[in-house]
């Protein structure tokens, strides 16, 4: 049996989807092509299947098929996937590690995924998320990680209270300052938790004088500022040699 | 005089460099917003400046106001901007220096305007953009760049017969490759050409076996590869210090 209308119970709730609010509420969201499907069902969690008419799914999970203009209306690419995963929300765990990063009102999706995608390479263990950031299941965001957000612990908090809870708990907290930062290169530490800004002013003045350290990148003059994914992927890169 | 008519001919003329076709012939291309027509101006590119009716705009260069209307419709951002610049192309040249990028089908226009920002930052003298990349002038492109665009030597051309050029001239080719490249925090070298490739495919095989030496970043099993702006930007950290 093919779903061909967009009255369908289960297609309505997941249109639904598109919009944050629905996706908080439901604690599901969308993920588009077999790689991102495939990724969700190695961390056990895609709640249900979705593939396009007249295409041969070699996934191994119980799916159902459903008409092209469906898939498009659920899609967001220009080229509508073969399949999309209705994929649960993964549980916060609270519990860190001894590599945190926490991200300051990121607004971008392209580079919250790149971020991520970076902090798997280079073994961060947990990603704090402030309020202000980019909503997580932005399909942007999802794309650009690549899968890698299945793999790595993600909070949303209020990240004040959070550094002055980690300080206490013996962390180096690492912020960046272009004026008077010290060399990344010559930063040592087992235990850190990278506080990384916005795209247009970086980490607010607020959060800056928690910091026990500033750090920068040293580059040429011509350059002000790194992209910001650029920027935290190059620190998190030295801070795991 | 305020311009209120889509029919003015700088108008027409200006609202057709939204094609690729007429920016190559006109050699002109459009610029959105103050730091970009600053940048421009420093480096004597600046063609023509168009400002948005009843702002005062403390830019010193001859211009032309423009109803809100005609901006709206030049721009490609969501909120209209208060300039507009019209600039020229910056001329290619093919003297090169010693730090060479080489990018093979770069065809998201985030990542080549990241690039080329983090080219400038680490000190790249030219950067080499194979036929198949995306358009320099894209407005995305030119967006992510920051305006550092207008600071590099950016020639695009046939790549596969430059670099068996460029072999013949002493610099050391380096490619990428995940499985059995050289840790790029190895790689000492005062004149080379590195070739970064295509973002689902990496660098084409036939350009790969050119190289002198392929070079990879240590990361964590889990994460197959980093988006290649990040890639990019990390191997050109190291190749600077």
């Amino acid at each position: 049996m093919i779903i061909t209308s967009l009255e369908n119970n289960k297609i309505k709730k997941y249109l639904k989807l598109k919009n944050k609010k629905n996706r908080d509420e439901d604690k599901l969201f969308i993920v588009e092509g077999e790689h991102l499907v495939e990724e969700a069902i190695k961390n056990d969690l895609l709640f249900d299947l979705l593939v396009v008419e007249n295409y041969e799914c070699k996934i191994d999970f119980p799916y159902t098929i459903v008409s092209n203009s469906i898939m498009k209306k659920l899609s967001d690419m220009e080229s509508i996937p073969k399949v999309i995963g209705i994929v649960k929300m993964k549980e916060s765990n609270n519990t860190f590690g001894n590599h945190i990063l926490i991200l300051d009102d990121i607004q971008d999706p392209g580079n919250l995924g790149t971020i991520i995608r970076s902090s798997v390479a280079f073994n961060v263990t947990d990603i704090i998320l402030g309020l202000g950031c980019v909503d997580l299941y932005n399909d942007k965001v999802i794309r650009s990680t690549q899968g890698l957000m299945f793999n790595i612990n993600i909070v949303r908090c209020d990240i004040k209270e959070l550094i002055l809870d980690l300080k206490n708990k013996g962390y180096l907290i690492l912020g960046t300052n272009v004026l008077d930062g010290e060399d990344v290169s010559t930063i040592v530490t087992s235990k850190y938790a990278l506080v990384m800004g916005n795209e247009g002013n970086g980490v607010k003045t607020e959060i800056q004088e928690l910091c026990d350290k500033n750090i920068y990148i040293e580059m040429n003059d011509n350059c002000e500022s790194l992209n910001v994914g650029v920027a935290t992927s190059i620190i998190l890169y030295e801070l795991n040699r």
